[in-house]
């Protein structure tokens, strides 16, 4: 088996080199530096995250393995086969960080931290009323991977945890709908961890944040297109939303001049909520390598037409 | 028994109307409205947070209940009898909104919140390197009510927490030492919930901070004198602290002219990392109160040998 390597911005040596010590039996090349490699050899591709794949250098490419969990980019890229499967990165550690980074910012937003920060810009002290979690509402939107780890914790905290679902299967603890006006309505702070697809771009929407209570605090971790960023701002002005957790964006990085860095009611973080490591990602690649090498159906493949 | 109620700045009707109906086969008087009452009278007197007590006017004063669990301030006032008991306030609901808060501030500093505050402001997009809370040491300063609770919960999202205790004994899952230098000596955030007493005033100073490794967090929750403000300022300024998180102060409110206020590495709360309720004190002090009319122990007597 030949395979091909293509993780932009990444230092090879951290990935290239540990699945070709893995797989010492199979040929490993790097996408930056195919000279005198015959690209009809190439069987496989492991792909990071990148604004232009040029996959179709490959005509025999039959497995691609993507880096990232979010696997939006690859679904749309006109240059890769729509026949040739594609699996997701279900690292062990990424639902872990992303499981912390969901606890830190409901956290800081349940204790009005964002408030607080405010008030201190302009030496203000002002004890505000304090609910207790067990008197306020989490809506996690993804009941995947990612969220029913974060559900798992928020309730662990204290919180009413409601989650939104694809299937609607039962998760311990969670009150699940797939009906998203059923799960915003009484959510006091709602965390998106959906996957982005054709019926979940622009669901954070002026349509959907009337549902919520006024006062309410989002947290973006997912994609930036889920957001439709003027509908946010306005609620934002209104008040109606009292803070935004942004982590990503339409265009990243965020662009110096967009509105959301100075705002006062929005926390800008670069898309750092979940990052996966080649220390964790690796075994799982080979893991998947050697699968698609044995005929095996490797794991997590990707449905079309779901989309992720 | 006849009672006098001496919380400054709260609604009488939050606090003394429920206490008097549930002891309505005794007396409650309001401190601020004692015309026609005579002081001899007074056996017992239920007291908030206050500058300047005047208990000396009850001369058959024989049982005061602390509406707070710091009762540092009651243990050095000059009008207070050293032979009369004094409970500390243990609600069940204060060291459960104690150990939210903790969360909220470790995962915040945890997650480097501080440090992509300061980017955003400058409009940086830089992702930092994220260990997980497992690779991460929390010391929690005191191992009473607020100290357990708060280290089980951070054990439970992942840290590895070491603990400071008086006595040494045994806490599930933590690293229990009666020694701070060992406590520090590994510790990435610290989280000081320790009574204030002459052992403890001052704990957090040059002397302690040199112990920590470069890059820690301090974040205060238990009294402004446990921090000396000019050894802080110090050690942020040379980064060997890189943020503190104080939520109480020498002076409160914080005087609008101090430095805390605008310094971009601390986050200043007002005071609100454990705010007590009439609803969940009241039942407290009801029940210490029947004890003491019985002829019985209080519950939760301070100890002025060890000054809590």
């Amino acid at each position: 088996m030949n395979i091909v390597v293509d993780i932009p911005n990444y230092e090879p040596h951290r990935w290239l080199e540990p699945i070709q010590r893995a797989l010492s039996e199979h040929r490993v090349f790097d996408a930056a530096d195919l000279n005198g490699v015959g690209l009809h050899s190439i069987d496989a591709a492991v792909v990071g995250w990148s604004d232009s794949y040029r996959l179709d250098r490959f005509p025999n490419l039959r497995f691609i393995q993507s880096t990232f969990m979010g696997v939006d980019r690859l679904l749309r890229d006109p240059t890769i086969d729509p026949a040739v499967p594609i699996a997701r990165m279900v690292d062990p550690d990424m639902p872990v960080s992303m499981t912390e980074s969901v606890l830190a910012h409901v956290l800081f937003a349940h204790r009005q931290l964002d408030v607080y920060r405010r008030q201190q810009s302009d030496a203000e002290w002002i004890e505000r009323d304090q609910p207790l979690a067990r008197d306020v509402t989490v809506a996690v939107l993804g009941m995947g991977e990612l969220g029913r780890m974060a559900a798992a914790a928020l309730r662990s905290v204290g919180f009413r945890v409601v989650g939104l679902s694809r299937t609607g299967a039962a998760v311990d603890g969670v009150e699940v709908s797939t009906s998203i006006d059923t799960v915003l309505s009484h959510a006091n702070i709602v965390v998106n961890l959906l996957p982005l697809t054709d019926e979940t771009i622009g669901i954070l929407c002026a349509r959907t944040f009337a549902m919520l209570p006024v006062g309410s605090v989002i947290i973006n971790l997912a994609r930036g297109a889920h957001l439709v960023d003027t509908d946010l701002l306005d609620a934002l002005s209104r008040g109606h939303i009292r803070h935004a957790i942004l982590d990503v964006f339409t265009t990243e990085p965020l662009p110096a001049v967009h509105r959301f860095w100075h705002h006062p009611q929005v926390t800008v973080t670069p898309h750092m909520a979940a990052m996966s490591t080649p220390e964790s990602c690796v075994p799982v690649i080979v893991e998947n390598l050697r699968r698609f090498d044995r005929g095996e159906h490797p794991l997590h493949l990707v449905d079309r037409n779901i989309g992720y």
